[in-house]
């Protein structure tokens, strides 16, 4: 379906590090990376991942062409010839574990793992993040849109506003992975499968000499699927009272009018007026549908008022994620390959700063959920090295967050699900992604292991994500062997 | 260069009421549509013009291919196969007038009209909106950046926050457009040939052995652009440290080191102890260069404590427009033509609304950039219908703001600047675009029309767009014919 080039998609000093690493023979040293956000957007209790089918397909077109190599030789740092013969061979060749797209996830946990030559691995930073950080973004929004209308119908209505055509298309995508109903892009129904709805525009109004002559004509066209917008002169007095007449007109063949959509004005007071007027002329199977700038607050905001709208289209607010309206997540080297060691033989590196939150976590590590066999919920989240395999095999877990050291629990009759799942096993795809429909029934039961108040819209209550002991150990030895001490800040 | 194909990139409405027209024969009656923004974003008092470029590429290439006429087949509408044979035959044929890209524009005035087939001009609004309003919200957000430091080098860094992979490119070139200098993102530069930069992530350092290795092999690689980023562990007991021992080697090569970079930490108070550290060494000609989470706030933030800052490196606050992301860019009918008249006879139509500032301005309209000649400044922009040809021949102008009447001025020596330009005419191009030098070239001379007082990034002074009587008498005489009167809202 999409046919774009997407290789140089990436920051130009991944480029000048390839070249470095060709430069002093490195390039083939094996590294490992971790993707993980530090901060919930939106003060959300959760994240919903999402954007790995768009990470799978990128990885799986990779290759330098030679348009490519081209405006590479063209750049003023003089790549040496050999060096763009090497990006011609170019493909990834490395593994990559990834959480499945539709899982809730949390902070500072591994999202997604690349062990792949250095080369390869800093090539693909760049578009990772953009992906990952962008769709989980939009499907979080999307989540806690649904969380205060969880029976309505849902529609992603942002195209006009979305920043440029793709965020379009992967931001419905991401929406309809948290629970949207449908979409108004249509390029985005043809691409993934997402149902589409769509009813029109005020343009179409006005470019009738009445009102009342635009709406037959709509619904004499498209008679099976008539919403009516009803804003375009006077929402009651002009819009609601001609669309009954039309809805009245198409009982008579036998027909029933699906809506009227409300687009500007007091959507509380619209909407019960236009419900009282439709109710009464016998149309109580009319829905409302409403737009107009709207987002999780105003339609908890709408709804407190006993706003009477059935069914949302939701634009900026959502495509754009307006009120945070980017995810930070980062991509950090946790392990080098050990030079003369077997080829599986890593250390793990640590990256130290001035802002606190940006030391990483060094080692190549796994996440666990910590399932409660008795209650069925989810208690924390787990960060532990890789190699320790033997997570809770004496039935005892015991959580707790190294930084705010009361944060802690201990868990007894508990189940650990392992989130990074294999995607690609020596550049190969390791199994089939599943379909939407799939992930959405996933992201379903993801949420079903929270408890209310991980999920509410606010102050909800934090879930715990805890390192290991080992995992923790680990990181306090490296701060003291680069630093001297763990004790104290120095800015 | 791009192959991805846009025309499903729409509103499924949009199609529906294609369908509508095409249904009832209506669908080659021509319409003027007009785009523009209601509000200024970034409570900036001007906003920045882009898009136009992608606006033009997207039009030459838009049309139906078999899969779209398949995916639209197999929609539940249930399509007359006859009007899916029409979409065949689409292509756009119709006249567009655009400002230039990097034209300061202001809130309601048409940035671009479209004059069509209902047809044509329903199935673009949705790509026109997408592209003008992401573009012209970046190069706002950029130009704002580019006042605070009208000196600096500034570079664009915001790939991995953008939202998706075309904002990232089309960001960039906003951004370039508004008076960035680079962009870190290499298809931005393969694309559109705006210079690029790039240095080492903390991945390079951490993959070494030690810092100061890292900045060796770095150094002795690229030796021509050193730029070693210095947070890796501890800015300046290690990392300032180890690039000075660098630079004092690259000097007895006879080579100087470009910069450091410093990311993360105090950027005020490090900055300057960096500053010294090298000045001591005598490397005053060693630039810093900061990022980390940087905008036009933190930029003056940052100046106002002395901050020895030499070039920015900005990421997402500028590509996601953080702080306001989205332009609520419209497209309304202003006019539909008049059957049985001629085929140049339009009338004009109105959308009236319960939220006021949604009430369009009816008639086919320019928008003329009133300069007094005497000071070289703008005075005004002036909205007056198309008709109106005859702007201040008898040398005087008054200007006057209808909603907030004390808002009025006089101009008398002044020169009128059409700002509407023809981009297509029947479908076909009615001049080569300018190259994106040439537009920032003209985006300079078009901000020195404006005092500073329009400028400033805080509390700016509003600039004046009025209409004219014409145009304004004919929006009220509208809405009196619609609701019986004007001097009163009804919720």
């Amino acid at each position: 379906m999409s046919t774009e080039h997407l290789t140089l998609h990436t920051d130009k000093y991944q480029i000048n590090m390839m070249y470095a690493h060709w430069y002093h023979g490195t390039l083939n040293r094996k590294a490992v990376f971790e993707a993980y956000f530090r901060k919930l957007p939106f003060g959300n209790g959760y994240a919903v991942f999402a954007g790995l089918e768009r990470i799978v397909r990128y990885l799986q077109e990779l290759h330098f062409n030679e348009a490519d190599i081209a405006y590479l030789a063209s750049q003023e740092e003089g790549y040496d010839p050999a060096f763009l013969e090497e990006l011609r061979r170019f493909r990834f060749t490395g593994n990559l574990w990834c959480v499945p797209e539709g899982t809730v996830v949390f902070p500072n946990e591994p999202l997604l793992r690349v062990e792949a030559t250095v080369f390869e691995a800093q090539l693909i930073e760049t578009a990772l993040l953009n992906f990952l950080n962008f769709q989980t973004l939009i499907a979080t929004k999307a989540s806690r849109i649904r969380q205060v209308a969880p029976h309505d119908v849902l529609m992603e209505f942002g195209s006009r506003r979305a920043q440029e055509a793709d965020a379009a298309i992967w931001g419905a995508r991401a929406a309809y992975i948290a629970g949207f109903d449908a979409t108004s892009n249509l390029r985005a129904g043809q691409m993934f499968g997402i149902p589409t709805k769509g009813t029109h525009a005020h343009a179409w109004v006005q470019v009738h000499d009445s009102e009342e002559q635009a709406f037959e004509r709509y619904a004499s066209a498209l008679p099976h699927q008539v919403t009516l917008l009803v804003d375009t002169y006077d929402t009651l007095a002009s819009g609601v009272t001609h669309a009954i007449e039309v809805a009245k007109a198409l009982e008579k063949q036998g027909r029933r009018m699906q809506a009227i959509r409300l687009d500007s004005g007091d959507l509380a007071y619209l909407s019960k007026a236009a419900r009282r007027m439709l109710d009464e002329a016998g149309l109580s199977y009319v829905k409302i549908v409403a737009s107009n700038d709207l987002d999780e607050n105003i339609i908890l905001d709408l709804k407190a008022q006993g706003a009477r709208i059935d069914s949302w289209g939701i634009g900026t607010q959502l495509i754009t994620a307006a009120d945070n309206p980017s995810l930070g997540g980062v991509y950090k080297l946790v392990a080098r390959e050990r030079i003369g060691g077997d080829s599986r033989g890593y250390e793990p590196v640590i990256k130290i700063s001035g802002n606190p939150e940006k030391v990483t976590t060094p080692g190549i590590k796994d996440v666990y959920r910590i399932i409660n066999r008795k209650t069925g919920w989810a208690e924390a989240d787990y960060v532990a090295l890789e190699e320790e395999t033997e997570i809770g095999q004496d039935g005892v877990l015991e959580l707790f967050d190294p930084v705010h050291p009361y944060l802690r629990k201990r868990v007894e009759d508990f189940e650990a699900v392992k989130l990074l799942q294999p995607v690609f096993r020596d550049g190969r795809l390791a199994r089939e992604l599943p379909g939407l429909d799939e992930i959405r029934e996933y992201h379903r039961s993801q949420l079903a292991l929270l408890r209310q108040e991980y999920l509410r819209k606010l102050h909800p209550e934090i879930y715990l994500v805890t390192p290991s002991p080992r995992t923790w150990r680990l990181k306090m030895d490296m701060i003291r062997r680069h630093l001297g001490h763990t004790g104290e800040w120095r800015p």
